[in-house]
């Protein structure tokens, strides 16, 4: 592996994330809460930055999907180690374990906290939260890629490791271009998002910290009581927002260049506004006597429905008190996660498409042993190495459950529900769970361990597995030194 | 589809039926109660079997692998529909659908209980439900096939369609001599551990029972606290049992044939063993405190962990309180399952070692993209169709799993953990779950419409998910029917 090229990526990363804090303690020295420990944290990133890319500077440039897998993994721990400097700096999470896993949980867009009160938090620390929930959702290092200068060569790489899905799909010829063109979509509609909840009363510092959840869909809080106290206008705005934000981003693109026959034969697309609505129906049916009007369950439902498929997490009531049916259903879509090549996280539409036609392709091809079948996705045929990638990735992510469910299950005596959920809500990068963690409450019940334990599941969750576990591939990072040195021979 | 054949072979079987509920008949005369009941469903099985075998007596007498599908799962509901009547007649269970529900769940060796109080059930009545395990956990067409000169040809097809696991072998060339030697291995052994409850001084009857329900890996239980009474070395025959039940049929065989270098290479065995052994490792420690000695706690354990990865379901102690992380090896190990080629249920060991070397193979051609890995079993290598099989098979039980799940948390509002550990001990031809349907509890909880999903799931569970599918595949009814027209042209 070219170690240099890492750390040196590594290293632009950290430089990054100082620029990154500017944002906060500038919002420190306004509401003169919080500035000076977030002046520390910048300077501990800049200068541990700075010494990286100055002592690793790499002679190759290449990047190769090994080098790939490994700079998105690091950088986004590293992103989180020292994201995590300013709550324990300003003593809203002293212990550094739960400062991890409130950065992480913000990274990784999964909103899951183990603030107890969170009303009582600085403004800028909660801006902070918000904002690593913004910039995690598009990507960190596509953020990279959009802003500094191309001198990397085959970047396609970094961006195929950070980009969710099992298909990533250039937008134009030149990945910067794309990753430019994707952050000017995603910063204008954050800004639409922000001036409509304006628009709904919601004041201006609610309207940025929900927007940038909304967009990176997030979902950490700023009330103890969720969105329920915000009109039903803005509940309504965040809901359809939480929805666009799930959508593959290249149908934005489409939309800019006006090609609108691509977009309506979307199937991804299509599939997810079908899921939607059946979640919402459904829900609705069942919700309804609880509630003293239907327009009040309607609208409960649906930001439910959007808030989990979406994997944000935002919540306006407490679901672990609806009926299990509408739990059953909210569990499916925790797991089904929203579309490819968005915010959202989850197994993705996409791949249950693909899973769900293989297995007919298979049915059909047991019963009459002489046809062959091919699965076709978005009009064209899939070939069969990504079917077997997509089918061993849905084994891995079984395992990888499994592994997490099991390892906190060990640790801490809860009931099944309460780790079942825990697991798959921080996996797939959503937030709150049923039972004791569920919206009414919040994961600090978990012991350190757990802690943990969770927090590496939302990096696994958020990466999609393979530069995770890459990491800890000792061949990953020894074998192909020796292939090199026999190159040089 | 030769439909002649397939309604010939479905005739036989209620023909064969007739002659197995001699047993509890004989039984019932001896114990002078439900001896008439039997007597009726003895004349209507062998009534309406003998019309249908003479009515559709085949011209062509082929059968291929859809024939053999559908043979098997019409002789499954077919026997399950005319072996709920003793239940009905006798007034156990005089509502039709918990009859059918006890009897899916003797067939498919699940052990799931509707009836409230087992300990006034007539002895005729219960040899009947332990019996039905019996048959069931062999296979009722391996039984055909046993006993029935062969005149069928390509029989192997029922045998597929009917063994569980991801590849069958055959014994020896003739399939009906593989039969009948499986057949015979399986008497032996139910004799032998018979025998040895005989000797831990269990009455007659009870060794019968409990004999029956071991070698099917069923479940069913005829006490109230399950086998908690009897002594320590009954608890311990019945769990070494259940352990041996859960093997491959194939090791005996080859132990007969004196062939103990290949026993000892048997991949899938030992892993088995060692899935068993650290299992009870992790249990016994969590449940320690709970016992007043390390050997209560140990046979506890061994008992329990016996018995769920052997899909049995017999209880000695109500699990259901142990602490979480007990339960959650129970939950893991409940959808493993044992070994192919037993009469256990779950996804089965060697799918998930395939499962598991074509993960770690995929992780490996990521990282070394040059790298070509193939996966190895038992010393052979896997070719690329067993591989996409098993996979396929993993997300069509991941799908099926779902909508069971899904489907009996919209009808009955229980728990999470009532719902899910409802439908995979259904699914994995368990018997009893967690929380209310916990191994101090029984199904009659659940409504009439889950009675018949669940029903659905055991059938889905026992048969690997294929034959029944294919029933409700038009296509698999209609289309051949064309083609052989054509041919006939």
């Amino acid at each position: 592996m070219n170690r240099r090229m890492v750390f040196y990526m590594l290293g632009k990363i950290m430089l990054l994330e100082s620029v990154l804090l500017i944002l906060p303690f500038v919002c420190g020295l306004i509401y003169r809460d919080t500035a000076i420990e977030f002046a520390y944290t910048i300077a501990i990133s800049a200068f541990s930055g700075g010494l990286l890319t100055l002592i690793s500077r790499p002679r190759e440039k290449t990047i190769f999907a090994r080098e790939g897998f490994a700079i998105v993994a690091l950088a986004w721990i590293a992103m989180s180690a020292i994201g995590a400097l300013p709550f324990v700096f300003s003593g809203v999470l002293p212990n550094y374990t739960e400062a991890f896993f409130e950065t992480v949980s913000g990274f990784t867009t999964t909103g899951a906290s183990v603030i107890k009160d969170v009303e009582v938090v600085p403004y800028s620390i909660h801006l902070w939260r918000s904002f690593t929930h913004w910039v995690g959702g598009m990507g960190v290092l596509v953020l990279v890629m959009a802003i500094v200068p191309n001198d990397t060569g085959r970047s396609m790489h970094i961006m195929r490791a950070e980009m969710p899905g099992p298909i990533i799909g250039k937008l134009v010829p030149r990945i910067t271009t794309t990753a430019k063109i994707l952050y000017l979509i995603y910063v204008f509609m954050t800004l639409i998002e922000m001036v409509l909840l304006l628009i709904g009363g919601m004041p201006l510092f609610d309207s940025v910290f929900h927007a940038f959840g909304t967009a990176g869909t997030g979902g950490f809080g700023m009330k103890s009581d969720g969105l329920a106290g915000y009109s039903p206008f803005c509940q309504w705005v965040i809901a359809i927002f939480m929805v666009l934000f799930g959508i593959n981003f290249n149908i934005y693109y489409l939309m800019l260049m006006r090609k609108f026959k691509s977009i309506f034969k979307s199937e991804e697309m299509w599939t997810y506004f079908g899921i939607v609505a059946v979640s919402i129906g459904v829900i609705t049916a069942y919700i309804y006597p609880r509630f003293d009007n239907l327009a009040d369950a309607f609208r409960s439902s649906s930001f439910q429905v959007a808030s989990i498929i979406s994997t944000t997490g935002f919540t306006t009531a407490d679901f672990n008190l609806w009926p299990s049916a509408a739990k059953a259903v909210l569990l499916l879509i925790m797991f089904i996660g929203a579309c490819a090549g968005s915010t959202a996280g989850g197994i993705k539409v996409s791949r249950v498409i693909i899973l769900y036609k293989q297995i007919k392709a298979n049915l059909r091809q047991m019963i009459h042993t002489r046809s062959i079948s091919s699965v076709k996705f978005e009009g064209k045929t899939v070939d069969s190495a990504t079917v077997i990638n997509v089918t061993s990735y849905l084994c891995l992510y079984c395992l990888c459950f499994i592994v997490i469910f099991f390892s906190i299950s060990i640790i801490d005596n809860f009931s099944i529900e309460t780790n079942v959920s825990a697991a798959a809500a921080c996996f797939n990068n959503i937030g709150p769970g049923f039972d004791k963690i569920g919206p009414a409450s919040n994961y600090s019940c978990y012991s350190e361990i757990s802690k943990w334990i969770l927090s590496a599941a939302m990096l696994l969750g958020r990466l999609e597995i393979l530069p995770m576990i890459l990491l800890f591939a000792p061949s990953a990072w020894i074998k192909i030194k020796k292939i090199k040195k026999k190159r040089r021979i």
